[in-house]
């Protein structure tokens, strides 16, 4: 009889559980749910307004993936509640939440429901941006060694900051919170009954090391004095490798999700490190990109090196016994949609509807006939900031090259190729620092749906691309997980390189690149690193006056 | 009785005359013909396909210009062409065409009708961008001292680059040819009978000096052997200074046109410098914008300076006895007709019928609400390249501080800002150069109106913006030269300053600048100015580079 694993991938916007044949690797099905509450950017469900900048999401959303999407899955499949043995899941990060001993969150109290602080904030709450900014400066100031694992930088998307948020702007929040968690981490332990914390979110997110462990108590003091205790005031729990099982399914949590009591509940882990194995990933040298509104790098790496402007490297971080190595580019789909819903005229969107097909596969159709350079654009991929190597958020887009007869289709396609000149960037950086990235995997949404994007990026990295063969790669990622939770003796398998080579998948089409495309793009890509060094790295800080200006 | 003159005024896509009554000053009526063969950029009337860059106009659509508007504004007044004691006309420059002895265009000749080279050369036919290069090249290693006296460069728009294509594709139709003439020349011949050639084109276009001349034989030889001679070949009669009558309407010409025989005809003017009088400038220091798709600047000095980046300095090129500068920007109105062609969103252009608005007026409406420096953008505005101070074709557009939240009306503004930033570069330089500044007045459609742009120049410039009187400025200027012509004998007046001060307009609204704006702008300004030297002025040729890329 066959095993199965499921896994559960919690998104931005939704939660999606797939579930996994193990002795095959087929998706045999899957279900969604859209959060209810959404992204809470303006007001909490009583009214009560947000502040510039919020993100907010509410837990029970999350507890209603598990009731419905585990149950539908099961349904779907025809598969046996019995023959799951292992669970797996991850979340978006860093996206915490405060809770209580017991594991409620502080918003399901009735005290707390109108207080924006006891809700999860969510990876993009980017309200905490003077925190960020203030902690970086006190980490300088002191010397804080770990600050350079960071590439130099702490994101205001990740916990301290948020944290520091909470202190200063709710502090009797701050003081009835006995944990402040990862919601992967919290969604595991309502799955197991006891509280894990995950090494992958633990040291990208809360600058904790597997040797070194949390920052001192000075350096918390220094940020806030009622922080000088954080770590075991809220954060007092072990970490766990990934990898490892968390625990099994309780009685209360068999109620919710139609599991059985007992089944292996895997480590929490997250939305884009999860893919790794589902694109059979296992060793050093091979970089994942999770490509969509933006994008996320995975590399692994045998030595701890600091390399500068990557968001993390953390042992144990991606794959047991291996540094995860992390980098990301803040804006790849995110400007192409704010030009399609900008900068498109009206002619193009009739076209489109006439032709039926959607308005960037309508652009993108007449941007894969120009040929590298034909536009004379060039840009500057920052409508969001640079998160690596610059890792600076004050960093805005810049295009250039336009004339009288620059059409859409040449600056949509000039707006892709920076973010692939970006991607070059990323993995020259590494190799400079002593890195190597010698083969290149793609997943999300993009190499899904638009392959003049996978053939530009090929041209300009002059690598290969292997693409996900999972349209759900997060979600079979955690289905890995689950099965190695579970171990082998109950049907699952003790390594995670066993269950990838098993569950993980990649399409059969290579994206070669084209001898004649590589070298004019090595020419723009000079062109690109000149202005990245110009407009980012001190050689004029226009965007940076400009941006304050605007305040 | 009143007595009147009457203005044609030749733009690129239609003739217009106006007819004004001399004692008030008070446009009486105007007519308008668009020519039958509008702008040949494609191929000629019997089919015969152009090349790449090519702009040809038709001689037989000037003439149906003369024949249809000025019996029609005799009608529409009311006016007897008794009591119309002058006439003064000005065209597009440098817009020029090959004619035999008589006057008769080539192109009227069977033998050249399938020619291209037989037709009139618009001001806008860049198909001689090579010979321009190659000529300034030459005269560079020459050491031509008449290369400053226009900025240090030769355009492909102006004559000689014209000329010398023409000697190289087309040698037969040049041995045929009896005089390469400006069109506003031939048309005061075709009134008059008689040739003469104003100073404005001759300066300004054909590198003619007051008291230099032409250039030297040795340097045309150097361009092309067959050129040695082209002055006295081609260009064989005197230069009249601007004010100056050139003849009378003959038999011929009465009876095209309804006039008397015997009326004044003034030389022959250009578009742009027949304004200044119509805005009542009458002296130094007061800068005249004619601001549409693109902006040409006039200013009058009593000294000759030689101004970096400028397209020239002519003695009585535009009053006479004084030094006429002009100066240019390649973009103005055109990068904004770009924008709302292919940047503008199909929710705006709803919006805009909805309202019943034009899409500038709809989009002006909202980018007026912005206070400067409130987007946080800033452009570069060379859709067109930059004609000064830079003098460089082949720049080209740029736009930085873009972020996800960047509305198209802030782009919008920023195009239009970039403008108001290029304008000041040239009343700086003119400054920096030894010719004052006082005064700033505006013409053409965007003064017209365009209430938000005329405030962000006044707030940038830092000086009162006054704006012509009269919509149709160009013809007026040409009526006040044409009532010159006649003289006061003849109820016309003796000097352009009488006639001006009587027949010259401006409205009562002064744009002033608002302080605190002048503050903002003067921060955006030094951030335009480092960009403007570091894209224009070698610190980053990547512009040149990709536009080389391109072809």
């Amino acid at each position: 009889m066959a095993k199965y694993s499921i896994g559960i991938d919690y998104g931005t916007l939704s939660g999606r559980a797939v579930i996994v044949n193990l002795e095959t690797g087929e998706e045999v099905a899957s279900a969604v749910l859209e959060y209810p509450h959404a992204v809470m950017e303006e007001q909490l469900p009583d009214g009560t307004k947000l502040g510039h900048d919020w993100a907010l999401e509410h837990p029970q959303d999350y507890l209603d993936v598990l009731g419905y999407t585990i149950p539908e899955v099961l349904k779907q499949s025809g598969v046996s509640a019995e023959d799951v043995v292992g669970v797996g899941l991850d979340v978006t990060a860093c996206t915490i939440l405060p809770v209580k001993k017991d594991g409620t969150p502080l918003c399901f109290l009735d005290k707390f429901k109108s207080q924006p602080h006891a809700y999860i904030k969510l990876w993009k709450h980017h309200a905490a941006q003077d925190k960020a900014d203030a902690l970086n400066k006190i980490a300088e100031e002191r010397g804080e060694k770990w600050l350079k694992r960071y590439g130099g930088k702490i994101s205001s998307e990740w916990v301290f900051p948020k944290v520091w948020q909470m202190v200063d702007e709710a502090p009797e929040v701050y003081d009835e919170t006995d944990y402040i968690i990862e919601a992967t981490d919290w969604l595991v332990w309502q799955l197991t009954g006891v509280q894990t914390r995950n090494s992958c979110t633990a040291g990208y997110k809360a600058i904790w090391h597997s040797e070194d462990g949390y920052p001192s108590k000075e350096f918390f003091k220094a940020l806030h004095p009622k922080l000088e205790n954080v770590i075991e005031d809220k954060f007092n729990c072990p970490i766990t490798p990934l990898g490892k099982k968390a625990g099994e399914i309780t009685e209360a949590a068999a109620k919710l999700t139609g599991l059985k009591v007992g089944t292996a509940v895997a480590v929490g882990n997250v939305d884009a490190h999860v893919c790794v194995p589902a694109v059979k990933i296992d060793g050093p040298g091979k970089m994942l990109a999770i490509m969509g509104t933006s994008t996320c790098h995975m590399l692994l790496g045998t030595e701890e090196k600091e390399v500068k402007g990557m968001c993390g490297v953390v042992k144990d971080g991606i794959l047991p016994g291996l540094y995860g190595y992390e980098a990301g580019q803040s804006c790849v789909g995110d400007h192409l949609g704010w030009f399609t819903k900008y900068c498109v005229p009206e002619s193009y969107m009739q076209a489109a509807r006439e032709q039926g097909v959607n308005i960037h596969k309508y652009i993108r159709e007449k941007a894969s006939k120009l040929r590298p350079g034909q536009s004379g654009l060039l840009a500057l991929d920052w409508w969001n900031g640079n998160r690596s190597v610059l890792v600076d958020v004050d960093l805005t887009g810049m295009i250039l090259g336009m004339t009288l007869t620059t059409k859409p289709e040449e600056i949509y396609r000039a707006l892709m190729e920076a973010t692939a000149f970006g991607t070059r960037k990323i993995i020259e950086t590494f190799r400079k620092y002593g890195v190597p990235v010698n083969e290149y995997y793609a997943a999300g949404g993009i190499p899904e749906k638009d392959e003049m994007t996978m053939q530009i990026y090929a041209d300009v990295i002059n690598m290969p691309i292997r693409v996900s063969g999972s349209p759900q790669g997060p979600a079979l990622g955690s289905a890995i997980f689950g099965a190695v939770a579970a171990g082998k003796a109950r049907g699952g398998f003790d390594t995670i390189g066993e269950a990838s080579a098993v569950m993980g998948k990649l399409k059969d089409k290579v994206f070669t690149p084209i001898a004649e495309n590589v070298e004019a793009y090595n020419k723009l890509y000079a062109e690109y690193e000149k202005l990245h060094e110009y407009f980012g790295e001190g050689g004029n800080d226009v965007m940076k006056r400009l941006k304050a200006m605007k305040k």
